[in-house]
């Protein structure tokens, strides 16, 4: 078993394309010998914004903490703490952070995507 | 793209073996065309407790909100919000409520597992 709280694990920080004030920490991998799945974690700062993309693979979100809102078929949705995002594979989206504290998402992606 | 809050999806008592006062909501699944990961919400009540079991397919846990232990090697181990589980297939383990408010927990397998 591996038990870890997700801080402990070192924050990277994200800068492509349009990303802004954004860490990811991979807290489950391919190294921890998880076979289905790999769990990212998500901090966007005050006004973070992810990069605007798309993944091969559809994947999974759980939003832990903060305000913010999805961008998604041209519209920003709301979004809080409790909110749970199924993305299809190939569609295009991007978060980011309107609150005042910092935005916590989890992330959750098959092995075969990249990891971080 | 799919986007609720986990508390839309419905609660279902969870009944079997040890488990106590506990419920869980499929938030997604295959149903959803969900191809590698199906997501559940379990939340404890106060002296909840999960069932003793292991699942044939290694998965992980993010601990939402609220305090307890997760029993593991006949050790009970704290855990508490921010704290991620990644627990390899066949492994026994035991979660319990410890503090005065709902433990939620995020339960992640894949799609050949039961979904709840």
């Amino acid at each position: 078993m591996k038990l870890i709280h997700f801080t402990d694990a070192k924050p990277i920080a994200i800068t492509e394309d349009t990303a802004e004030n954004i860490t990811g920490r991979l807290v489950i991998s391919k190294a921890d010998k998880a076979k289905y799945i790999s769990m990212r974690v998500f901090e966007l700062a005050k006004n973070g914004l992810t990069p605007w993309y798309f993944l091969d693979w559809d994947h999974e979100i759980f939003v832990h903490s903060g305000r913010g809102e999805i961008l998604y078929n041209n519209t920003w949705v709301p979004l809080a703490e409790g909110y749970v995002i199924h993305i299809p594979e190939n569609e295009e989206h991007q978060i980011r952070n309107t609150g005042n504290q910092p935005l916590v998402i989890i992330s959750l992606v098959p092995p075969e995507a990249p990891e971080l």
